[in-house]
């Protein structure tokens, strides 16, 4: 890790009761993390399976990092960072689609009826996130998802919604990254809107997303090849046990980390044990009411496994030391 | 590129008429390829996208190429060596399905019927597929595919199939990626098997291996999880406009370098001026019966097409210097 004050980072975290795992590398690599049972057991796992010595390693090769985005690295409150998105791609495409002002779950779209949408039943969830997907080339729909990254904000903290990523996590993905391990993120969502912003926010490559697609169709008809986006989901759909067999099917190894918040993370936490190599798997509480939001709705299941499964449960409320990233690009461990 | 005796090389490469185009790194990059219109065409599109001055330059981030991998990194014939792996594990399955012995397609694989496989109708084939690569789990599919590339060889060449990849293929992979560009392979085969010898013999990390998927359940019933293979290709299928979308979906970035050798890399080849960026579009064309094959069968399409669309057509016969990788690890440039 090259930054400046190391050894000042070093003694106020020494101040300040934080155990330095790396001394000797330059300082603590996870300063906004707290000392206790979910640092302890990073900091172990990571040291034991990159050092050499150790009968833990894991060769670079094989250290592959799954997380989950939404709830994860990001806030996913009151709605889906995604499901903002959707909205507004709905109201883009309103002006071809004059029937949505009186149906639903359009009309609650083009509203903005919160209420409505908070409760919506799945199969209206499903043709809302279709047809905001969908409807015209990749080309066009990347121009929407950068559009959106540049001008939306947070209807609560009135903030670009990039803005809310975690600076623990932050710092853990850089540690990890210096330590070798290729991160994916893996998310239920649309993967374009993640890469529209994963570059410059996580420093992970767009390759390294995976979400769930929809098919397209390839047109060689016009003066320039475009893909055509059909409001059908490639299967398996990037949720529950889509994301190991999507892993899989991308990467072509497993992870020995998973990182995620709620049920729909269970089966890619079950499959950091696929390898059979030493692994840790991780799991965010939302317990912060007074500094991001305490909800357990959509990880009962998961919270409810987590001891019997040996997965580290991350207590929001206790671990974090701070938990929104400053308003600049994450530090860099190297 | 670092290597002993650069001096020498650059020497041996005009005594013998060929360009040393990298002068100055070292010597000629592509030592195995002939001077031409292929080879001219190669090193000035790598030179112009990589020099920063050059008003084509593409930053690396955007420096993606695709590679088919049959008949155009490596020897295709008399079959393809995707379909002698499926052959063999037709018959390591064959003791679970005794109804296959009298069953075609499976008598035929069982029975090596060579001339009968030659003119497997597309459902037959699509079936022989489906349960080689189905009926297990993705373990014990890669231990297959591990057994299969250690002790499988080349019918008319008695050697493993992994050494008959070509070696000017090797040497410009090797350049490609010591000038920033992140390759992938994109087979219309089963990934597993290319990502079985990819790290090894490509030094292409198997997640950017892109083959035709089969469908898998993630199993938690037994001590383990497991990932179930299941007779279903995920769709779209990875040949033909298949290649373009699952290029789109795996690295979201289209390739601005695309080499194939048949009409299943059509659109992959269209698909290289997708980005609207400097782009390369090469096709290999097997005429050397005396060191390869001389068969047009299944490209005559992209072959009458390549003037039209630009498209450099590479000719064995004239372009390679040598065909075969010696049997090796290919030189790596740095």
């Amino acid at each position: 890790m090259r930054r400046a004050g190391a050894r000042i980072a070093v003694l106020l975290a020494f101040a300040f009761g934080v155990a330095a795992p790396a001394a000797g590398q330059g300082g603590d690599p996870l300063p906004s993390w707290r000392d206790g049972e979910a640092k302890r057991a990073i900091v172990s796992f990571v040291s034991r399976v990159t050092n050499p010595k150790s009968p833990d390693f894991v060769p670079p090769e094989e250290r592959i990092a799954a997380f989950d985005n939404d709830g994860t690295l990001m806030a996913e409150q009151p709605l889906y960072f995604q499901f903002y998105f959707f909205l507004d791609r709905i109201r883009e495409l309103a002006s071809q689609h004059p029937e949505w002002k009186d149906e639903q779950p359009f009309k609650a779209a083009l509203e903005n009826d919160l209420a409505y949408l908070d409760e919506i039943p799945r199969p209206e969830l499903e043709r809302l996130v279709l047809a905001a997907t969908s409807g015209g080339t990749e080309r066009e729909y990347m121009e929407s998802v950068h559009r959106f990254l540049a001008e939306a904000e947070h209807p609560e903290r009135g903030v670009r919604f990039t803005k809310l990523v975690y600076q623990p996590m932050l710092e853990l993905l850089a540690w990890l990254r210096a330590k070798g391990f290729r991160i994916y993120l893996v998310s239920a969502g649309t993967p374009e809107l993640i890469r529209g912003f994963s570059e410059k926010v996580f420093r992970i490559p767009r390759e390294n997303v995976i979400g769930s697609d929809m098919m397209m169709r390839f047109d060689v008809t016009g003066e320039r090849p475009e893909l055509v986006r059909e409001p059908v989901f490639v299967q398996p759909v990037n949720e529950r046990s889509g994301k190991p067999v999507n892993i899989e099917r991308v990467v072509g190894r497993s992870p020995i980390l998973s990182f995620g918040n709620s049920d729909g993370d269970i089966e890619m936490l079950e499959y950091a044990r696929y390898s059979g190599r030493p692994h840790l798997a991780l799991l965010l509480r939302h317990d912060d009411p007074e500094r991001e939001y305490a909800y357990e709705d959509g990880a009962e299941k998961a919270l409810a496994l987590a001891e019997e499964r040996g997965w580290i449960v991350v207590s929001m409320k206790d671990t974090f030391r701070r938990v929104f990233a400053p308003f600049a690009k994450p530090r860099e461990a190297e």
